[in-house]
Formats: C-alpha cells, structure tokens, sequence
C-alpha cells in the first residue's frame, strides 16, 4: 500500500504539514486481544489491516513517508518498528521518538511540537491516535485540508464528531450557534469540555451544538507551544530543557533518551486537559467521516456490520439464538446459546465473557493479572518478529515447545542460549543452520540440535515459507537468555 | 480404593447379587467436557473419581468385583477398559457386556438378566446408571439393602428421590398412600409416569405422593425376563435367539459378538417405558442419600457447593461480580465479569458459553458439530491410555505435535507407520527406543527419528514418568496408520 508519487492520493502531498501519531497506548482495553506487548494499534479489529498501519496509510494520503512521526514509549519501540516493517519502504521513511516513558498526551505532543520548531516553526502538526478506526479516508482527508487552512491562521483545530449518545467517555465541543457553517465549514468553538457525568451529556445531547472530541488535532508546531507555555508553563519549561535535536530516537532503537530524567519528572497530562480546556483560539472542523475511538469491546457495535440479530461473530463460532451479542474467536470453537448483549473473546491462552454494559471492567481483569504476576495481560502466544514469528505451543516443566515461522530470505540473529538447548525439526521449507564452525541445510522431517552455549543461526534461504518446531529442554527457558552477536534488525 | 475382604464395606458382600453398570452413554449433555471418546461417565465433575469409577467403588461395597459387570458398545469398550485400569486388581475382576450398538436401556438389561439367568436364575441384579451422582454412599448401601429384600420377594424395586421442582425431564413414581412407610421403607409402587409435562410436573410436585425415579433398579433376573415376556414379547423372543455363554465380552474387547445381526434389529426402547410404566409388582424405596443424574451443566447446582454469590468456579478463573454462574475451566484462563445465571464451560479446542435455562441446547451444538464432520464433539485434546497418555498440542499441514506421557514401566505397543515418521525428544524421564533390531536409552534432552516403515516401540524403563514430544511428519497423520505386533493390552 505504499502511493507512488503519482497516485491521485499522494499528488497534493503536503510536505509542510507533518503528523504526529501517538502509539504508546497500552491495550488494557481490548484485552484479552491487546496485550502489553500488543497493544489495541497492533489490531486488525476493523478494516483489513491494523489500526496503526491504517492510521499510517490514510495520513500518508496526504504528507509525505518522512513528515510522519510515531511517538511511542521506548519499551514499545522495537515492538511496533516490527509492526510496521509490513508498510516496506513507508516503514523506512517513519521517524520515531521515543518517549522514555508514558506521560500523557501532553508532553508527547510537546516533545514532537519542540523538535518540530526547531525544523520549521510555521510548519503544522497533525496529532493522530494510533487506536481508532476511521472507514472513510477520502472524507478524512477532505476534512483535514479544512482543518490545515484553519491551523495556518493559527488556530488550534479539532474534529467533532455528532454525538448519537450520551457517552461519558468522550470530551465534549460546544460550537458557537452564531458561526454555524461559516468559514467552509470551520466552526468557531465555545468551549471544550473534558468527559461529562451521564446527566450532562444527556443535556449536551438534547440541547444539540455540542460535538464529541476526536482526539485528532491540528495546528502549528509554534502556536502549540506558545498555548502549553501559556496555559501549563511548567511543563513548557521542563520540555524546554530538553535539546531539540536529541528528540529522535536513534535508528538502532536502543537505550534510553539523554534526556530521560528531565522527561520522567514532568506532570503527565492530556492535551484535552492542559489546553483543549482552556484555549480561546479553538476551531473544529464538523466531521462527515466516521468514526470511533474503539474504546471497549462494545464500542465495535459503531464500525462492524451486525448480523440480522444484531450479532458479530469472528472465527470459529457456532452460534443458536444470541441477540446483539460479539464473539471474538480464532481458531478454537466457541459455542454460544441464547446470549443477549453480550461480549465473548478468545484467545489461545485466555477468554473474557461479560455483559456489553459491563466491558470496562476488563481493566480490573489486567490489574489482577498484573497483581498477581501472571502473563496472560503481558504477551500473545504468536509474537511477531521482522523475520517471521514464533508461537508458544507449550510451557512445561523444563521444556518449551514453540512454531517458528520464517519468511522468506529471512535470519534470525546469531546467538547462543546460556542456559537452554534446543532441538529442531524441519516441518516445511529447508533451514540453513549455522552452528559454531559448521553451516548445513536441513530439509522437510530432518532434525537439529543445538547444544547450550552454542553460536547459532537459523536462515530461511528458500522463496517459501520455513516452519520449524522447536523443543528447548533447561531450567531456564525466557526470551531474555539471549546472546546476539549479530541481527539483521539491529538488535543487540 | 480396591477394597480388602477385611474391609468393613465388604465384609457383608452378597455373592447372588450383580451389579450391572449401564454405560453405553454417549456424553452429549456435558460438552464440551464430554466427548464421544470421554462420555459423561468418564468424567470427574464432582467428587473424587470419575462417575463411572465413584459408580463401581460405590457398589463394591456390597457385591464382589466378579458380581460387576459393565454393559457398554463395542465402539466405548476399550476406552472404558482403559478408564478402570487404575482400579487395579478389581477392574481386572469386572466382566464386560459390549452390545454391538447402543438400543436403549431394556435391550442392554434384558442381555444381562439373559446372561445372569443361565447362571443363576435367583439371583438378584442391581442396575445402576453410571454417570449418576450420589455423594453419600453409606446411606445408598442401606436403602439398597432394602431394595435387594424387596426384590427377593419377586418385586420390581426401584428408589424414589423427594422431588424439589416440578422437573420435566425425570420420570415420576406415585406410591400407594395407604403403604407409607410400611415394610421397613418398601414403599409399593401405585404408577410410574415417564417424564411428564410441565403442567402435569407441577401438579405432581404439590400433590405430593410422587417421588423421581433415580433410574436403579434391583430385580431378580428371572424376574425381569417374565416381565419383558408379558410386556414386550418380540423383544424377549429375539433375545432369547441370543446364545447366553456369547453374552459376556471376549477378553480381547474386539471384534463384533457373533449376536450381532439378531440384536440390531432389536427395538431401542428404555426400560422405564418398556417395564417400569406397565409392571404392576413395583416396589420404591424412598431414598435417603443425595443423587443427581447430572442431566445437564445446570444440575452441578444440586451437588456442587456454591459461593456466596451462588458460583461454582473451577480451574483457571477470575471472576468480577457474577451471581449463580458455573464456570468450568481448565489450565487456560477465563475471565468472567457480571454474569447472572450462565454456564461457561473451557476445554483446550472448545469453549460453551450460555445461560442456565438453556443448557439443554448443548445438544443442538454436538449436532451440528456431526454434521459438519467435525472433531469437536469426538475427541479431546488429551487422550487416555493404559500405558499413560498423549496430548495433541497442534495439527498443522503435514504434521502434528504431540506430548506423549508413559507410566512407569510402561510400554506401547511394538508398532510401525506406514506413512509418517517421527521425532521424538525426551523432555523428562529416560526412554527406552527399539528401533528394528536396535534397542537403546534416550534421556532428557535426547531426541531420536524413527522412520517411515520402521518397527518401533517406546517404554519406560523407570519408576518416574517418561515425557517425549512428538513431532510426526507426513501426508496422513491419523491414529489408525498403525500396524500392531505385539501388545500388552491385547490391541490389534
């Protein structure tokens, strides 16, 4: 999906417009589908890829590969470099920057709008979630040039969504009634009002001129900043501390930021909060695209096309006489009877049941997995890799069982195991196996073994598709026992 | 549990008295915990042991090991012979009776009482479900003393329990008001409706009189054959075609009983409708210990202990505010949040979620599941054997992985595939391979390949379990490519 500079969508690119999209999102919500280490943006909910490479390829529609930045949190860095890897050369033209940790919104955007400054203060920002879905990219993209000329008089510019409930969840735009439908459809904004308590929504409802906040904003890299230091100056001082040109993350994607300290001590805020609420040069641009925020399991009834009685039903599912009910399956079956507004997911190694009215609450199921140190909230039995991507088909005592899948042409690191050897067998494709000295290829029902404190490499020389099996025996069996002594993906 | 002679349960054991165990059950109502390859019976849903072990230790209290017999298919026979096997000497003890195909309850016992009349047409037969719940097998003993005494008399006996709600799918036992509590508990038997309707259920239930009948029965054999002879003449003329000395089972379990052919065309009818509503020498007693015919996931309600909140959590759960729900789960993790009333049930390839009322419809499911021609309903993942057991951990395109589980000193058979190979690597224990004129150890951490068109056998030699993961390559991968040479369990 990457535009060639002649494709209608890319030909008004706009290379001073730059967007910055927000991907440090943990995926509590979508759990058990998200996990910490596969976050709801890594998600093929909706559409036909995920949310984050959608939300790449519809603001690539209209800024170049290079004006689009990713902020996310250092720990998820790799995670979501491999994510992308599927966009090819798209992927290669995406600057990183990488937040020591999770702030908010606020000092993300921050960060981005200090770099940015530095580069071109005229130059104007579009701050993307990587989490929501938006099945219209042409209404998107029409309105985001409204929203361009509205940032270049510098305003900040929102979209608000014509709210169809009283949600609580969302912050609120009241539009001025006197500026309706002025200025092409850009619309003088009253005031900003962060997420209501049920009985103030039911009134912004029915009293109309009142929209939902997108969370998709636009405006100067100049003007953001003179709002922050207006509106929360010390937060505008501490990011001032940090030197502009340090901001990028480091092409090797490793090790933490020289500015980390200076970016641990800052208030972590919203951007809603710190200046939507507070700003008086507020614009909103009424959205004629859809969309949703995607914020709970029930949040997909908005995007996904239900069944005659009101179901959706993913995977292998059989399903007798459930109304409006979601089930989320893979490969495993699941059999429902009779359910009604309700919830269903299942995953290799977890399954969540509840009510819809009740699908927020599946944060409290991560806190207790976190307290209770388990896994089940931290990782996916599949892990995707930029070589391909392993699966753990079993954890025992002293041994691990796991499908590596490699792509074609694709390497593993050479690496040795401290405390772990493993045996190898080929199920389809051939392998090229390096061990110490030795290099050899095992084929299809052929078998290796690599023994504990072993330089190793598997290889995928094949245009197909290699599948190993692979049975480590030890004490000690994590990712984490690791020695790389040299990586294709500049690991180390 | 095998009891001595000396034991204080056996010690009054009563050689003219047979118990016939009924388990011929295809385990529909407990899916997906039940499988056709692991019926109900098999199961050990509450209580120590599985239904069917708890049914045969329950009785063994009363009649001699030799006095047990388990009427059952040709196609369940070897699976429930390797089910008892951990009953040690006293499965050895147990006599099978394997219809050809299942027909209902009255052709099964009247096979029986066939076979018991030529033996010993006095003696007394017990016929016992297997698949029942009854947790108080002291008080079961003593009504049961009652019943044998009433059978002695040429009654029919069968126990009454006190009904709680108006159930529609038991059978019901009005006994004559005028004998209440005569002969020390044996209770005569004014009419025995067969599952009434709901209308008709209640009216039972208010009435009172009535009581459910368990589905024991105690009878003398001869009796029981004069009954069938008055009541339902072709069926007793058909199975007296049946030579009585090819009733019981030859001790291999294999192969089709040559009655085969008379006994298909046997019609399928209980042995309720058939004697029990017509026979007008019924005798009840009415019984004192708890039963459950564990008709469907929503009758645990009566065995199991339930929370606070009126749960029944199993295995690998959290739960956030649910109220009366039963979830089942095993070593994968389900999360339930603000359920009322339902049942979800988590095996490894299949998860049930629905609510109470409409347990019943788990049926509808195994039979679309039939009729797709899928595996669901059929097998589980992990398979029981008497040498130990095997664990299907994946199927992919041309291979599958297994773990395979041996007891100590145990062995499979000397075996060979005629279109896959395998690999195998020790995880724990040591394994002793004869591989064609080969035989060698392979320990922890030691993998070997055994061929295509290969003899092989794998045994432990230890007295610790022996663990191997199995990977087989091939185009055909199923359990039957097996060619047998030599067996400890009489396999061919």
């Amino acid at each position: 999906m990457i535009q060639s500079p002649n494709d209608p969508r890319t030909r008004d690119s706009r290379t001073d417009v730059y967007a910055v999209i927000l991907a440090g999102g943990s995926g509590t919500r979508f759990w058990p589908l998200s996990r910490e280490t596969h976050p709801k943006q890594m998600l093929q909910i909706v559409g036909e890829d995920s949310l984050l490479r959608e939300t790449i390829k519809r603001i690539h529609g209209f800024v170049p590969g290079k004006n689009i930045w990713i902020v996310t949190t250092e720990e998820k860095a790799q995670d979501i470099r491999f994510h992308i890897d599927s966009l090819g050369s798209l992927a290669k033209e995406i600057q990183f920057i990488n937040e020591p940790l999770g702030r908010n919104t606020a000092p993300a955007v921050g960060l981005a709008a200090l770099y940015l400054n530095q580069i071109s203060p005229a130059s104007i920002m579009v701050v993307l979630p990587s989490d929501h879905a938006i099945p219209d990219p042409e209404k998107f993209l029409r309105d985001l040039k409204l929203a361009v000329q509205g940032a270049e008089k510098d305003s900040l510019v929102t979209f608000g969504i014509k709210p169809i409930r009283p949600e609580t969840g969302y912050g609120y735009i009241k539009v001025r009634p006197t500026s309706k439908m002025k200025s092409r459809g850009l619309l003088k904004v009253e005031r900003f009002f962060e997420k209501p308590d049920l009985k103030t929504a039911k009134r912004y409802l029915s009293h109309g001129g009142y929209f939902w906040n997108s969370g998709i904003f636009v405006f100067k890299a100049s003007k953001i900043l003179s709002e922050l230091q207006k509106f929360i100056p010390s937060l505008h001082k501490k990011l001032l501390s940090i030197p502009p040109s340090a901001i990028p993350a480091r092409p090797a994607g490793r090790g933490h930021a020289p500015w980390s300290e200076q970016y641990a001590t800052l208030e972590p805020i919203s951007i809603d909060y710190a200046i939507m609420e507070r700003s008086r040069d507020l614009l909103m641009v009424p959205a004629k695209f859809r969309w949703s925020d995607l914020g709970s399991w029930a949040a997909l009834d908005e995007v996904i096309e239900k069944d005659k009685t009101g179901n959706i039903l993913r995977g292998n599912t059989i399903n007798i006489g459930s109304q409006n009910s979601t089930v989320f399956a893979g490969d495993r079956l699941v059999a429902t009877i009779g359910l009604k507004d309700m919830v269903v997911v299942d995953t290799p190694d977890a399954t969540l049941v509840t009510p819809k009215e009740r699908v927020q609450e599946v944060r409290k199921i991560v806190e207790t997995l976190k307290q209770g140190d388990r896994e089940e909230h931290l990782i996916h039995k599949t892990v995707e890799r930029p070589w391909g991507s392993y699966t753990v088909l079993e954890k025992g005592d002293r041994y691990k069982i796991k499908r590596v899948v490699l792509k074609p042409k694709a390497k593993l690191s050479l690496q040795l195991h401290r405390k772990r050897s493993e045996h190898w067998v080929v199920v389809s494709g051939v392998a090229k196996v390096t061990r110490e000295e030795e290099t050899y290829l095992a084929y299809t029902n052929e078998s290796t073994y690599i023994p504990v404190n072993t330089k190793h490499r598997l290889e995928n020389p094949e245009e197909v598709p290699l599948q190993i099996i692979e049975v480590q025996n030890g004490e000690y069996l994590e990712e984490d026992d690791i020695v790389r002594f040299a990586d294709d993906y500049g690991r180390q």
